[in-house]
Order: C-alpha cells, then structure tokens, then sequence
C-alpha cells in the first residue's frame, strides 16, 4: 500500500482544498440553506473520480448516489450525508462557520468532521487507488444522504425504493473520532431516536405580568410536563419507557473494558467536575453506551432578551431528543409519551415528531469488523477503541441492518471536533489518515 | 370647566401629534435604546408649558423634573415614565411599534399606554389651565422616570436625594385602563415585585446530544428548580414566601365586589375558557388583588431554530418575577429564594436580582380618592371601578408612602391596551377625556 500512501501524502494540499470549497458551501437541511446546490457539488465531485453521480429524489431533499467498478466481485459501500447542523450560536465561533479557515493545523468549518471531512476522505481515497493502480481493489458505492441532521425523515421509504443500488457486502458508515489519546474510535452501531417539539400556549397574546395570577402560564405548564418526564436522578418516569431495553451481553460489556475510557481526560476538556451522578469506571460506559436518554435540545418561551421584561407569555416550546437502544421502536415511545402527558394531564400539550429512528448493531464477529480494526491498527500505529454501540444515532438500521448488510463506522474526527456545537474542526493530519485507512480498508475487504 | 374642555377639545389634534412625536422616538430602558434622546424631548415638552424641565442623574438613566406654580398652596405631584417595554415578539405587530399609527380611532405604538399617553395628557391638560385661565390651581410637580420597566433600581436613592423636589400633598400615578365595559379604573395602590434571572451552565461548550447519558444539562436542572418554586396547583413551595401576605380587611373586600369585575368579557378578550385553576367570583379576585404570583417571564436554552438540532445546551436561563403584596419585602423574598435553592440542591444556580421593589397602598378614606373618583365620575360619566391594590407593580413605595404622599392612579388605557405586549394601543377619545379628567383633578384638588 506505500505507492497508495505515497499519492495521497503527494496530493495532501488538493484534497485539503477539495474538502474546503465543500465546507465553504452551507448545507442546513434543519433551515433549507444551501442544499440543492450541495448535492450539485458532491455530484460534481463523483463524476471527478469517474463515478455517474445522480441526484436521487426523495419527498425531501434528495440522495446523491454514484457507483465505481472494481477488481472482485464484492461491494463494498459509503454512507455519509452533505448536510450540516445550524452554525448557531454564532458568536461562539472563532471564526466563520462556513468560511472554513485553516489554522493550528486543523480545518474548522461547520460539518468538516461530521460529515464532508469522511466523504471527501472516501472520495480522495478511491482516486489515489484508481490513480495508482489504474483500477478499484472491489466495487463501490457511495449514498449520500441530505438529511441525516434532521433525522433522516426520508430515507427509509428512499431504501425501500432503491433496495438494488443499496446491496453490498459491507458498509463503512460515516464518521469516527479519534479518542482524548488519540486513538481512533470504531462503532458498530447506532443509537435510536425519537426527536419531538413540544408546544403549549396560553392567552392569545403575551400579556403583562401582572395578570399571572389568574392566566395560565404556557411556560410553567411546559416545566411541570418536563418535570414529569424525567425526575433529578435521571430517571425517566415514561411508563413502559426501559422496557424493551437489552441489557448488555458479556462479550459486549468486554468490549467495554477494553475501550479504556480515559474520563479524566473527557471531563479536563468539557471542564466538568463528574459525569452525570457522579458516575465512573464500567457503571458510567454501561450508561452511556447501552441506556436511553431524554435530552432537552432547546426551550423557549416569553421574553430572553437582556434585562427585565415583565411578561406573561402566550407560547411555549421544548424539543427533546430521546436516544433509543436495542430493541426500542421510536414509534412505541412517541406512544408512550403522548399517553403519559395525557395521564398526568398534558393533553392541551402539542408534540411535533420531528425524527424517529431505529437503533441498529452490527454482531462484534463479522468480518467487516476485523477489516477495518486491523486496518485501523495498522494506518494509526495504535490499538482501536471498538464501541459495541455508539450513543449517536444514524440511520443505519434503515440503510444496513435491513438488508443484512454489516455496518461499521469510522473516520477522520478527534475527541475535540465539536461537532453539533461552535467550532467544529478537524486536524488535517487526522484526515490524510483517514484517506489511507478508506484505501487500506477497500483492499484488505476486496481480498477477503 | 367647560371652558378648558372646549379648548381641550379644539386642540385635540395638537395634543394626539404631541404624542404620537414621542411615541415615535424609541425608548427601551431594557436594551439602553434611545433614552438620552427621550428625556431632551420629555425636558422640551415640559419647557413648551413653561416648566423649567431639568434632566436630574441617576446611577442609571435620568429622571426629568419639572415644577410649575398655581394660585393655591397645594402641590399635585404627577408620577410618569419616558421608557417603554421591548417591543418583541415584532412579527406580531399589525404596524411598526414606533411609527404610532393611527387607525381605527387608536394611536397603536411601544408606550402609548404606558406610559407615554398619560405623560402627555397630564402635559395638555396643564397646557389648556393655563392658556384658559391664565394660571394653574396649584402647584404642579412632574416627575418621570427612565427606568421605571426595569423595575427602578435607582429610584430609591434619588428619591432619598431629592425628597424637596418630590413634597407634595398628593401624587397622581402614572396609569389607568377602563375595563371591558367602558369604566375608568383607579388604582390605590401597586404589588411589590422581585425580578430575578436565574442562571445554569453545564460543560464548557454545547454539546452532541449523545452526550446527554453521561453530562449533566443545565436546561434540566433549571427545569427542575423552577418545579421546586411552585406546584401544578399554583401554590408557591417556597418556605416563608406568603407569611407576611395582609389578609384583605372587609373594606377592601367590598371594595373588590364593587368592581364588578367583568369575567365574561375578559375570558372572550384573551381566549380562554376559564383562569387559572377555574377560579370565578371573590375568590378570583382575591387571587388576582391580594395574592402575591410566581411567573416565569422568559426562558432559554439550547437551540430555538426551526427543526431539529440534536444538542446537549451547555447554559440556560429564566427570567421570573414575584409581585409582592403588603407587607412582603422583595429582599426578605430574594433571601427566601435563594435559600430555597440551596436546600433543594441548587446552590449552582445563579440569581441575578434585576428589580426589587415594595408593594404601597393608599387608604381607602384618603380625600385624593374621593377627588379622582368625583371628577371621574363627572368626566366619564360612568361609576368609576376602585381597586384598593392594583395587580401591576411600580415605585409608588419609594416616591409616596414613604414621604405620606398619597398616591392614586388613572389614565387613558382601554381594556385592550396590550401593554407590555404586541400592539399596544390607546383609543383617541380615551386620551381626549384623560386630558379633561387630570384637567379637573387639578381643580378640585386645588379647592380643598
């Protein structure tokens, strides 16, 4: 693989540059900002490598798509997506989100780490094969979706239609982080989600304060409903919520141990005194990688300008992300939720459902699974760090564990790349690592 | 009178432009936006009148002072403010808050009903005494404030350093509204109140929400303060809080069913089915007149934008205002809260005090209520509706009881004013008649 390696140290500078006009080109599905000309670039940039990119419809934004030939019979595929989270807040950035500056050896631009960095990466590497050695150690497919930020609404009746272009005999799912010391993280599966906005008003207009005695305060309404939720240990107080919750098996609570969780590190950089309930050691990875959640993503209601405003407001709103585990439905807790907020009288509360997904594993013995730790192994010179489960969510079961395809997912991102948060980057030697795991990683499978 | 009520109304046009000038001219206390320019115009506008209108510092934005001379002894102070509430929600309003549009026989601005409309009518009205008669009854003092929906918080000590200035034999207070039939209503006196902004933080930067299992989030443990504050039942949970709350003597109590206070109406006008916990009749009013409250003004926190953003919010904060009745002190309260907090767990959260102030009363035998009562009476032709406490919060501690000054409030609102909301608005003919009934206060004040 040294002539390989050697192309994409030689071509480092193109693919830098390749992945920051991406950046540069703001792709908010959440907002609609930038999105059809996004899939127009990412097209642009698979017919660059000989790939017939199309732009597949979907009822919402749609999937870019391109496929590449190779040397086997085998199918090896890409899933990543050209969307990105809101820059905002946008103060908090150092500089502009979508200007993608280049600084202290990293990119930081909204989305370089989750996810053009991995999709350019893929693309870089399958153009040092094909540069290289004339021809695809196996064949290839990139889907790249434009909705995974707002939870994929789209793309499992998208898999149902194009069953045929999705088939392959592995998939490198789309991201991965380097660890706080520096070693590179592999996950095997995804969390699910069930993404809701709660709604609730009062009065027909914001009225002065004065009237709080005896006008009902959508605001308060929306804390006692929270507050019925999920109680100040952390336990989520939904009926019938855990449930369905698998416990961790013993090969996979091994998995665990053998991840070498360095919180010290975690908590130094969050600059945190604990973990949630003073959580350590294995009862602390447990939770965090096998147990659901129930996160406030935002709230809002009444006046959150500076100083004082004496108002009772009309109109209030939470959004919250429950992450899901194996054998949770999305569907059932939305269920669950909407009768619990009922039984404890909430039913004048609204629920929007904003993404439900299926939480998905691949099995720790597939092959996949050995392909990409010894390639990982042997590109970064470190032990990997598998994750049996990643408390992330994507839409792997749709895309993957449907079809019996195994998923595992890597990539160029570090313990700081902040992504879904101000000043998301990527160092840049992390990425030209990355490009040369994809490429290891479509010869060592293609040989399998 | 019918004299100075004649040239008050062939100068009606006059006085509605005078008006729609200085609502014209932003001035939000809360944003620091266009004060110093509003107090020049509140000085010029006293100037116009004769009176030597001083801009008098404070530690915080200035009051603007004015004195002019009358035939009898007495002196009739008139408590006004030149700053205005925020505009926000702006995509609510049917015309711009500062172009002061008129329609529909209503001037529709920011601080037309409070308090800019009664600032001016107290202006005409001495305008047309003395361009009638040639001189003023009695001595008239004008004292308005800049900071006054900021909660005051320099009032205090101007009036401790300018107690000279303030001596009067009674003080007109700055509002009144006519209720959903058509009666003026006058106000005896004001609620207390503690404004504060309660303040969490959690990691040092927003967050993936996968992190949610492990890393606490500010916007739940701000939730479950709040919950800690008050119940479902609207009773407040903060140990000592009602203690000092005055049981309403049977004067006031009659006082409250002489209201007759339209339920009916008031329901139709804000859309909803009932008030709070069903409440009618005394006990409602009771609630709404003698009752101290517990609202949350505004609250914020991770991401607000359309769609979904899966984040862990690293901050998030509450704006709440206690109105306070005698003989609650708002510094005892601020003590309760925090003490309340702190043994509930949340000793992390931050209080900001952003106004504390003291509920005052006037008595109800005192002669300047009969005097406002009378000439409205006379003025508006209807019984006036006496409220022994108004539900609104204001200095009237810190300018009047605490010098013996007797205060009374009326003005030109309507049942519809929406102040310290969208739309605010007064009707034209409201303000015409406000402008006769401060007209003959004088008079009859002057002749006891």
């Amino acid at each position: 693989m040294q002539d390989i390696f050697d192309y994409i140290d030689q071509h480092a500078t193109e693919c830098v540059e390749r992945l920051r006009a991406l950046c540069r080109q703001p792709s908010i599905a959440a907002q609609n900002v930038g999105m059809a000309e996004t899939a127009e670039m990412v097209v642009a940039l698979l017919k660059q490598i000989g790939a017939e990119g199309q732009v597949l419809p979907t009822a919402g934004f749609p999937v870019v798509y391109g496929a590449l030939p190779g040397a086997s019979l085998k199918a090896l595929s890409f899933y990543d997506h050209y969307d990105v989270q809101p820059p905002e807040p946008l103060e908090l950035w150092h500089s502009e989100p979508f200007a993608a500056e280049v600084r202290d050896g990293r990119i930081w631009a909204r989305g370089v780490a989750d996810n053009k960095g991995n999709l350019v990466a893929r693309i870089c590497a399958v153009e040092a094969f094909q540069n290289v050695r004339g021809e695809l150690p196996l064949n290839v497919k990139f889907i790249v979706e434009g909705e995974e930020e707002i939870g994929s609404p789209n793309l499992p009746a998208f898999a149902e239609a194009h069953a045929g272009l999705l088939a392959a005999d592995g998939c490198i799912w789309e991201a991965g982080y380097k660890d706080t010391q520096g070693r590179p993280e592999i996950y095997l599966g995804v969390k699910g989600i069930l993404y809701v906005e709660l709604r609730t008003s009062g009065a027909n207009i914001d009225l002065h304060s004065s009237w709080a005695s005896v006008v009902p305060n959508p605001v308060w309404r929306l804390i006692w409903a929270l507050n019925s939720l999920k109680d100040s240990a952390e336990r989520i107080l939904i009926p019938g919520f855990y449930d369905p919750v698998r416990e961790p098996t013993p090969a996979e609570l091994e998995a665990l141990e053998r991840m070498g969780f360095d919180e010290a590190g975690q908590l130094t950089q969050l600059d945190l005194p604990q973990f949630l309930g003073g959580l350590r050691g294995a009862p602390l990875l447990v939770k965090h990688i096998f147990q659901p959640t129930c996160n406030v993503c935002g709230i809002s209601g009444g006046y959150e300008g500076p100083g004082s405003k004496t108002v009772l407001p009309n109109r209030a709103m939470a959004k919250l992300d429950f992450r899901l585990v194996p054998d949770q439905d999305p569907h059932q807790v939305y269920e669950q939720l909407r009768g619990h907020l009922d039984a404890q009288g909430f039913g004048d509360i609204e629920i929007e459902v904003l993404g439900p997904e299926y939480p998905a594993r691949t099995a720790m013995d597939d092959p996949l699974v050995d392909v990409v730790v010894e390639t990982a192994r042997d590109v970064y010179g470190v032990e990997p760090v598998v994750y049996p489960l990643t408390p992330g969510t994507g839409p792997m079961f749709e895309l993957c564990q449907k079809f019996g395809i195994p998923a595992v997912s890597t990539g160029v991102g570090n313990a700081e790349s902040n992504n879904h948060a101000p000043n998301e980057n990527i160092v840049i030697e992390d990425f030209i690592q990355g490009i040369k795991h994809i490429a290891k990683i479509m010869a060592s499978f293609g040989a399998t």
